[in-house]
């Protein structure tokens, strides 16, 4: 039976072990403090939950290494020399190259989801494209099965596109929610629910996840709507939002025009 | 049978009317060349198109005006003084105030659903706020009825609260689509599959619907992760991206400063 460790058991690493396990890989975790971080759903009771990288047996196959990036390098050093030898040891990190690790471990790889995951929920792993590569054909092999398995959508590592989809995600994911981080807040303030956004925000999505962004753009920036946009600016107390607002609508606009001079 | 009469065929007014309809409510639509903007899958059989306002019944009882905001008045100005003198005049307008129509028309009000419109997408009224508010008590509880029995969340408008709520639902929708399409553009340039984003876009709006998007923040600005920053800035040709991308992380890290020290 497959035997891989899994080192780090922050978001990825706990998504990706209980995955593991759930496709019968027998699954070592090193976590120290487990105890406190196991979850009460018991998900993670097929796992092989232990203390430190000295109670992992030799034979392990593959070591995932779900630590931050700037903590890789590090912990693949304090793998032992009779582990290494056999095992390929693989990284999950967005922007690091795949041969972070060259130098350092004889077998290195890499397995990186493209996603945003959260310990306290499930993880849909439909379509997620992954970006896999190592040295050893059968490690490829192993890990392409293991993201094919899970629904996701394996692709062989180009570090060059993940370092584009990881910029792009930034845009996606973090700058999206803190759109909403900031509305939530405004609405708080004057004590309006944020759930009144909700189906909105759904809509949104929908929209963009079924046609091209540019083309469903709306809103008073697209439509030249000055005095809707002067209202908003005056409904924003704080300078920084009217700065945000005002680059916003104006690189709405932009994009806009950019998309009209195409279509020349 | 109530007889409404729907001004303007866009995007609000298709799926007003279609819904109106769906009741069993008799609806008449005012729509110049209809026929060009007729749905080939035929949902608007039940409606009854007419060319102009000449050709509507006088004893329409409420007429909804889901022209843009800047022909709202003008369109009231043109109902024959016989249908006014009995009939409500709402408008749709998420900016202007409910008492719009007053002075022009005698029993005006609002009916303002807070939400993204397309002509090509069934509308799901499910949850969506509903702004209403009519001098008449009878044509208030019969808008009332209108959203409830479109599955929607009937609300008496305020116009305070509507006020911010567009101006959020500028942030929610128009500015998140827009980063969208940034990140589309990006992508296009460089010949990467905008789907490969699709399943991060629908893990954000999971989040941003089940929790505080506070605290949902994750991403090399909120981390302070100065390597990744610099990285993705450098990937960014356009000025004005990396401007928007510097700002975007400045205000990430502000809103989580004050989020730290609300906690003290």
């Amino acid at each position: 039976m497959y035997k891989v460790a899994v080192i780090g058991w922050g978001n990825v690493g706990y998504h990706l072990s209980l995955e593991l396990s759930r496709q019968g890989i027998q699954t070592f975790v090193v976590c120290r403090n487990y105890h406190r971080k196991t979850n009460a759903s018991g998900a993670e009771k097929n796992l092989h939950l232990v203390n430190s990288i000295a109670e992992l047996p030799n034979d392990i196959e593959t070591v995932f290494l779900t630590v931050k990036d700037d903590q890789i390098a590090a912990a693949a050093t304090k793998l032992p020399e009779k582990m290494v030898q056999n095992a390929c040891v693989s990284h999950s990190s967005g922007v690091l190259p795949a041969n972070h690790l060259k130098g350092v471990v004889p077998n290195y790889g890499i397995f990186y989801p493209l996603n945003s995951f959260s310990r306290d929920q499930d993880f849909n792993w439909a379509g997620v494209p992954v970006f896999i590569e190592s040295g050893q054909e059968r490690v490829s092999r192993f890990l392409h099965k293991v993201a094919e398995e899970a629904g996701a959508r394996p692709v062989k590592n180009d570090d060059l596109i993940r370092e584009h989809l990881h910029l792009a995600a930034v845009f996606a994911n973090n700058f999206t929610n803190h759109l909403m981080a900031l509305v939530s807040d405004m609405l708080k303030k004057r004590g309006i629910p944020f759930d009144y956004l909700h189906p909105l925000i759904q809509t949104t999505v929908e929209k963009v996840l079924r046609m091209d962004p540019a083309k469903a753009q709306t809103g008073p920036a697209i439509r030249g709507d000055k005095a809707t946009l002067q209202k908003h600016l005056s409904n924003l107390e704080d300078e920084d939002l009217k700065t945000l607002y005002r680059q916003l609508s104006r690189s709405i606009q932009k994009l806009s025009t950019d998309e009209s001079d195409k279509e020349l």
